[in-house]
């Protein structure tokens, strides 16, 4: 296979390297050649002397040797334009382009599959964790019910240095930022658009389906305070940004929240820039995948692996009914601090210096905001 | 593809069930039909009236229709006949023989390989938990440096038992018994074999070599007390059944050994019949997958995905040299409780009724016994 690389950041300049490195083994394995051609980028990096750099991203999808185009460059327009053009010369397409899938991804998989070209994209959601590969081929016997994990790494990091530093919000973002470890858009992070991103991926292929990504409820990180934190410890609990969907008879529920995970679940000690994900279905019942979210191998790992893939015959099909039956997931227990005594079912309650805080037992949200309608209060779901 | 399922037990039944309930799906995510034409075992089960039946696994292996065979009858005998027929018969082949991969996959995996069939066995290993398939195609950009799981669900349920029901060994071990977890060959899960037939497939693929399963080195859980059991939960561990291998220059170090795992550590904290797996690698750097390792459907599920991925043109390949040079892990923390205070390097210490117990800084075991050799002890490796 001939590879062409647009995009020659962080991921795009390690997947070169892994490619240089480990290219007489990987052509060993899948016998056949592999090699990168093109490395194209707007301002020239430092690659194997092999490699042809060029800003000019027609060149490398309208070159016929090239088979292979990994998109690396993100975003939403540039980056569609080299997809669907690439795809439209027959060549396969790997992408980390989360955005770009879960905003365009119906017409992307379309065009893939009307050319009988790969589209693969591992490194889209939880780094390097072979997740969406898994939901496609390794449980495809099975009827996906529920998926719920961490898939922010700027985040759960940001919710770890807060309790581990005991630290406010703020403080936290701003070690964070100055780590260069939030978007430069920080909102993607901070508001849970980009765990949204990754949720929206998944829940597509568990529930094959496609719907408008703007119908996913998102609620970020800055509502948490190291308050509601250290309440929750005590109640034996974490505060994690979850990103779930639950398949309903006649719908889907996703949501981002920021939800108190038990302290004995697994999902409750997945700490700093490490992501997991937890498939609940009929026959495996649940299995869970944790790993780094994030960094230049870890990501080029899962990159580098949907290449090498492309050497398969089986196209993958996302010939999936489009669906508007999208809603939050707003059944659950909650967690409720006030500061005054309330009037509702609940499973634990403690009062700290005046404030009283509840895990109560399973409401809607609906049905809870109007029995607090008169109080002021904090609020995040609780998983049980 | 036409297949028969030889070994209509526990998962053999199984499998014939999802491939009757998910025909359709499944059909038309291969674009291909999928048939179970025969199921064959002594003993007639109730299956779809569409399978046929038969006592006589010639018939299976010889019918021209048939091309995918299932087996799962386990042990090592009869069932390597039925592979290596069924493979020479140019059928592709799905297992979850462990047992059988490990002493003589290298001849099973070469006559697959000749003859150009697949050879399939994800369930061989943690149930239903893909991790035979992330070695070979997901993290095939990583050099695999490590693997450290809990490959044994019986013996992490007995664990599990004498801790919640403050149980000694043996009465958990009856339990266990009574509900049928355990082996009909108890040795097997007990003294640690199954957990090291499954190390063994698992580092095969990791280092890309065969070797001589006798050459690997399993301590049981028969010498787990609930005494230290307490003693471990006191000084922040939890002990567990640990397989474990590791790359060194010049060999591979592989054993299973009762290890006291950290209870911050995700590993320390897999309760039960689950299994989990921690593979390390170069880039990538740690990923973790965990699932229930047992059960009808749980494991029914990997040999489906396998059965269907039978659909796919890439033949794996396990041309690995044969090597020797396989040794124990012996270099590492330990655990000591002994009667009498001792000369060593610890990194923490107790005395609890008389006994003194150490956490000892890194030693080889052959050092440690030789400190040791004038006193009683108990020992167990430490993971750090």
């Amino acid at each position: 296979m001939v590879i062409g690389i647009i995009g020659l950041g962080t991921v795009g300049f390690g997947v070169a390297d892994i490619l240089t490195k480990e290219k007489t083994r990987l052509e060993k394995t899948i016998n056949e050649e592999v090699r990168v051609k093109y490395g194209c980028a707007l301002e020239k990096v430092s690659l194997s002397p092999d490699i042809i750099y060029t800003a000019d991203y027609h060149q490398v999808i309208n070159d016929p040797e090239v088979n292979v185009v990994v998109e690396l460059i993100g975003g939403t327009t540039i980056a569609k334009s080299i997809i669907l053009e690439a795809l439209n010369n027959k060549k396969h397409v790997v992408t980390a382009n989360k955005a770009l899938l879960a905003h365009e991804g119906k017409e992307i998989f379309e065009t893939a599959y009307e050319n009988g070209v790969h589209i693969f994209y591992e490194a889209s959601v939880g780094g390097g964790i072979p997740v969406v590969v898994s939901e496609k081929e390794d449980l495809i016997a099975n009827n996906i019910s529920k998926i719920e994990g961490i898939l922010n790494g700027t985040t759960n990091f940001i919710l770890s240095l807060m309790e581990t530093d005991n630290l406010d919000f703020d403080e936290a973002l701003k070690i964070a930022n100055d780590l260069g470890f939030v978007e430069a858009n920080a909102s993607l992070d901070l508001d849970g658009i980009d765990a949204a991103h990754k949720i929206k991926i998944l829940a597509m292929n568990a529930y094959h389906k496609h719907f408008d990504f703007d119908l996913i409820t998102t609620r970020g990180i800055r509502s948490v305070t190291k308050k509601d934190m250290d309440y929750a410890k005590k109640l034996g609990y974490r505060i994690k940004l979850i990103a779930k969907s639950e398949l309903y008879e006649d719908s889907i529920g996703i949501d981002v929240s920021p939800t108190l995970i038990p302290l004995t679940d697994i999902v409750g000690n997945v700490m700093g820039a490490y992501n997991v994900v937890e498939i609940t279905t009929d026959y495996l019942e649940n299995v869970l995948y944790y790993g780094k979210g994030a960094g230049r191998y870890v990501t080029a790992s899962a990159v580098v692996s949907d290449i090498i893939k492309t050497h398969n015959k089986e196209i993958w099909s996302h010939d999936y009914p489009v669906t508007d039956k999208i809603k939050p997931i707003t059944r659950s227990q909650y967690y409720i601090r006030t500061n005054q005594m309330l009037n509702i079912r609940y499973e634990s309650y403690l009062v700290i210096e005046k404030e009283h805080i509840y895990i109560t037992e399973e409401y809607d949200l609906k049905e809870l905001k109007e029995l607090l309608k008169d109080t002021e209060y904090q609020y995040f779901k609780v998983r049980s």
